[in-house]
């Protein structure tokens, strides 16, 4: 009776643990049971001390010899590349520094997890981009602009003399997949963090991240000289102010040996900038560079600017930064959305891209979903990361690469980075929705090699995340892959876009219109419907934003019948019956891709489903959970949609076609706030 | 330019003309444009003068002679009996009563109007029930219990002295589908309908009524004698009180002599009866009747009976009443409802039919959908009416259908009847949905001709309602076949029953439970559902209420093998792994039915979409509307019930299938009030 008692406690215990798995540990499940020996024979750090932890820990390829070098032949590889080399007896990580280590460390990790370590090893890696950044958009208060996972990782209040556990945690995650870079502050910045009492807790968080090969950035509010600083004026070409940011730099750097520099937004949607004193963005970012220069750091000012006169937004980014290209300081990178509008489900590339060729220029992507369902849809990040980074801009002829024109490889900028606006907070699995590690999962692989493909990218997280199962592989990876266009499909087909709530851009609200707001903040400036048609015309006879890419991509782009289809609506107003090369009116096209979008969240539940006792029960009903809101939202986003625009084009959704379930005029009188949406994570039920 | 402005402005007319119609017309829309002479040699009477002009104005058929007649040898078919004889030259309506040549007319006017009137003909007629008889559940303020179009129609405040030009067109339309009957109040009578002060507006109602053939009829409270008579009892063997309703009889036929008679609902759902004063249903039936045999009126009286303390409320009504059998005047008429527990969207029929012989039953069905969707749903009723109508009691052995038994065919009763509880109210288009017209329709032919079938109902309706357009008659008729069975689908399949909403009738709710309230109140009653299996056992091991059934129903139904599968859990607790006739396990045959629910929601919106322009504007868009919500509603009830049961079964909805889209703890929440529903048509945005 006592043996049965035990053997039925053991059970229980294990079926709990088989159902209870908050997500928490991300894609590091390699636990326990390691067995090799790791020699290392160079000097200890802290950073070496994590490399032999945590192969002596998990590695479990038998008990063999890890060894670590730092030889000088390998720098080749650069100061984060690593060779990992060697057979069943023993194997070599080498790199010239310990954080290469670090990372060769993690990835022999990663293809222990994803069963993809060889009996014999040959391999070389080095990062595409040097900085490998997360940009959270944290206030000091909490919360999260563009956050759908609770609140902000950094507990301001507590700092510095507590430190939450899931900093390490958090710069472990990164440091496993190749990010070496946060920028701790939203881009609105507070110049409060600039302050004494601010920077002491920077130090903390910088000294928990540091041996994880993290480097701590900051956002600076352009009007800190004034606003924190005392002074009368913020004018970058003051001496007063530049002194004073001087003497900031050397303030951080006292107590951040290592700091990263400063991530800018200015005179970008209000926040202060150097336009506000009739300077230049190069006056303005050349000043904080001149300040962190003598200590290393960098300036990453954004090209996200745009006013409310223009009569295309897509094309002021280029209007602006285009005639200062080579102005700026060789320690500023100019920080690019990768679309010009703002991180829609589908836009073309920035022609910033390419455009700029004498100044370093960075992406700067979204992994929070702003514009994709927040953390209630499952959209997997990878497709549009990976189009974008590999769209050729021409620049430089064929093969001028999004990612070639950043990266150094085409322009032979000296810095080279990429940003990810993160979709990390307090929620137990850190980003709200489970498949949403993926997104930062993937940013990160990315950073490191854009030449990644995104079912690669799925296929090594499900196996870390979820195991490898082969049904499990298979279906994961299938929802995956389809869930970007899905989305797409449903918000926004044929490169619609910005038709979102002007208020919580989670919903539809195509019809939106207030004369007393800025138009460029309302769905009508982008989709331009009108009885004639619908689309944006950015070619001659319309903003000629066209003009603004290279050939052939421009001549491509102007013509509706060599335009990609799926950027259609982005160059082109046209009429309703316009022939798509389905043979369908373009009207009867959208409502297909409507439909097939709110079919594939259907399908996506079913796939979900298929899986439910190969995943724990957890996390299988939580993501089961989110899947049903996302059927729902596509519904609602069809509806709201086709209906709204059937008003102007004046034509039957085809008849084979399943049919609205509302009416439009229910779907106006909605509530346009996005509490209901975020704290119920559900839209009909308030 | 003048000539084109008309043309021009006639166009617009006949434009806004085909975009609006409100429905008010009914299934009556012969107007104008008639060629015949009427001839009629007899006595002249308001209901002649009417005959004679609805022929008049709306026949048609070439400038023949419409000859009237009432002829002794008619008299076989009855008062109400109709012959309609002759050729292209000349038609003869003959009848022995004025009455039935109202109803000949009517019947002429409908062939010709569904392009049926041949060139020579020879069609006898005469109804299956003597009474043909509407209940209004109208409250005196108007209210409807189980109303979803509007206010009452009769407006008390107004009558006498105002006519409602509606209390015509009512009478009109009954007229048209042979209906000679209307209970102007609810059953939950209030005693105020039998003062001097309310007896006045009565009659005024029964003057309009009468031409048409309309008699008027009234629910009367039990506590009457009491509450407005002053008594100090109700007692139906108390002298003052039979006094009292000898007098109020008297009263009432010297200001409306050819008064119907009275409905009474009696101990049944906290109504006041004979029961409160230890006497049985035959001596308050009898008290009353006697009041009413010197004018010829009758009494109905509901058998609609149960008390919590039963362990099955489908068997009370034949544990009260069947003891009674042959105890009733010959002026009483037991009033059943189809089904032994409400107006279900399935259930067999009640026992009471085939079982009481000695005594006249009349058959009371729904016509308003409290079970059935109110006025959101369409649902046409005539397969419903019709199921049960010819469904086989086998109470003198095969061939004794419920009509028989109902009818004066099968027992030779005096008095047949049969009631409709109203779906009428003060919308414009009478019902709330346009097709629920059809079942008003449906019920009065039926009433008329219990042979009739379903598809021919429809197609009458639909070519006098909507037109004779082919693609129109297939699609609407398609529509209106498949809407009952899909009801039950989505709603509840299988004969599950009564999972409503406790408060609203309207949704799900098959999680209700609160021990305050009566137990007979709430679903689980019902459902019977555990982890065992689902359904209520009426078998021998159960309630045995299949005992009430004659062979061999008792014995199909006892054995879940022949029981039709229709109605299996209405007799059988089954195990949820049950093998149904399909191969499937019980659980997963409920989930596919269900699924086909919705899916038919989703149809009829196809199917109507294919109308647009065959159907006026503002029915189309109106109908469209309601549909809409039926898609949605379908969704809601398959979620709620497969996600309540499957916390019961544990058991998976098959992959194959849609998967839910609502959480059942949010389901679960909801409020469950039926304002809601009802103000807004929709469930989910409130």
């Amino acid at each position: 009776m006592k043996i049965n008692a035990i053997i039925i406690f053991t059970l229980l215990l294990s079926v709990i643990h088989a159902g209870a798995d908050n997500g928490s540990k991300l894609w590091l499940r390699n636990a326990g049971g390691g067995s090799a020996t790791v020699n290392f024979g160079g000097k200890m750090s802290p950073t070496i001390s994590i490399v032999v932890d945590e192969l002596r820990t998990q590695w479990k390829g038998g008990p063999i010899g890890l060894d670590l070098s730092t030889k000088k032949e390998i720098k080749a590889l650069g100061a984060d590349g690593f060779r990992i080399s060697g057979g069943p007896e023993a194997i070599t990580i080498a790199s010239s520094s310990d954080k290469g280590l670090l990372y060769g460390a993690f990835h022999l990790l990663r293809l222990q997890a994803c069963g993809a370590a060889g009996s014999t090893m040959d391999i070389s890696e080095s990062p595409a981009y040097q900085l490998r950044i997360l940009n959270h958009w944290d206030n000091l208060n909490r919360s999260v602009e563009r956050g759908y996972a609770g609140l902000s990782l950094w507990e301001w209040e507590k700092l510095p003399a507590e430190l939450s556990p899931r900093y390490r945690e958090y710069a472990r995650a990164n440091a496993s997949i190749g990010i070496n870079g946060s920028v701790l502050n939203n881009v609105n910045a507070s110049p409060t963090i600039l302050t004494k009492e601010y920077l002491p807790k920077v130090k903390a968080i910088a000294d928990v991240f540091r041996p994880w090969g993290i480097k701590v950035y900051l956002s600076a509010n352009f009007s800190s000289p004034k606003v924190v600083g005392g002074l009368d004026t913020s004018d970058p070409l003051d001496k007063n102010v530049r002194k004073w940011w001087k003497d900031k730099a050397a303030e951080i750097y006292a107590l951040i040996p290592d700091f990263g520099g400063f991530l800018v937004k200015a005179n970008s949607e209000g926040q202060p900038g150097p336009h506000d004193f009739g300077r230049t963005h190069a006056d303005g970012a050349n000043m904080l560079a001149d300040a962190l220069a003598p200590h290393g750091g960098i300036v990453m000012w954004r090209a996200f600017v745009y006013n409310p006169s223009s009569e295309d937004r897509a094309r002021q980014a280029c209007e602006e930064f285009m005639p200062l290209d080579g102005k700026f300081r060789p320690n500023v990178i100019i920080q690019v959305k990768n679309g010009p509008v703002d991180f829609q489900p589908r836009e073309p590339f920035t022609p910033l891209f390419g455009g700029m060729q004498q100044t370093a220029v960075m992406p700067e992507l979204q992994i929070t979903q702003e514009y994709l369902g927040f953390s209630n849809h499952l959209v997997f990040l990878a497709p549009l990361f990976e189009e974008f980074l590999k769209t050729d801009t021409y620049a430089r002829g064929p093969g001028s690469t999004v990612a070639a024109t950043t990266d150094g490889s085409l322009f032979g900028q000296k810095i080279s980075a990429i940003a990810g606006v993160a979709n990390t907070g307090s929620d137990a699995n850190w980003c709200g929705h489970h498949f949403a590690q993926s997104n930062w999962y993937a940013f990160g692989r990315l950073a490191w090699n854009h030449r990644l493909t995104s079912d690669r990218i799925a296929d090594e997280w499900i196996r870390q995340t979820f195991g490898s199962d082969e049904l499990l592989l298979k279906n994961m990876s299938d929802l995956m892959m389809r869930s970007r266009e899905a989305a797409v499909d449903y918000m926004m087909p044929l490169c619609l876009h910005h038709i979102f709530s002007t208020n919580h851009h989670y919903g539809p609200e195509p019809w939106f219109s207030n004369p007393n707001m800025r138009r460029d903040w309302q769905p009508p400036y982008y989709h331009k419907a009108d009885s004639g048609g619908v689309g944006f015309d950015r070619t001659a006879s319309g903003s000629n934003a066209v003009a603004q890419y290279f050939s052939p991509l421009r001549e491509t782009y102007a013509n509706p019948a060599t335009c990609p289809e799926n950027l259609l609506l982005w160059f082109h107003h046209l009429p309703w019956d316009y022939k798509m090369k389905s043979g369908r009116t373009l009207w009867d096209e959208l409502c297909y891709r409507y439909a097939h979008g709110v079919e594939e969240t259907r399908e996506f539940q079913k796939i979900w489903d298929r899986l439910e006792h190969r995943v724990d029960a957890e996390r299988f009903a939580h993501v089961s959970g989110k899947l049903r809101i996302q059927a729902r939202d596509a519904i609602w986003w069809r509806d709201a949609c086709l209906l709204y625009f059937q008003t102007l084009s004046g034509m039957p959704i085809p008849l084979e076609l399943e049919r609205p379930l509302y009416d439009l005029p229910r779907l106006m009188k909605q509530p346009r706030t996005s509490e209901a949406y975020i704290l119920e994570g559900n839209y009909y039920i308030k």
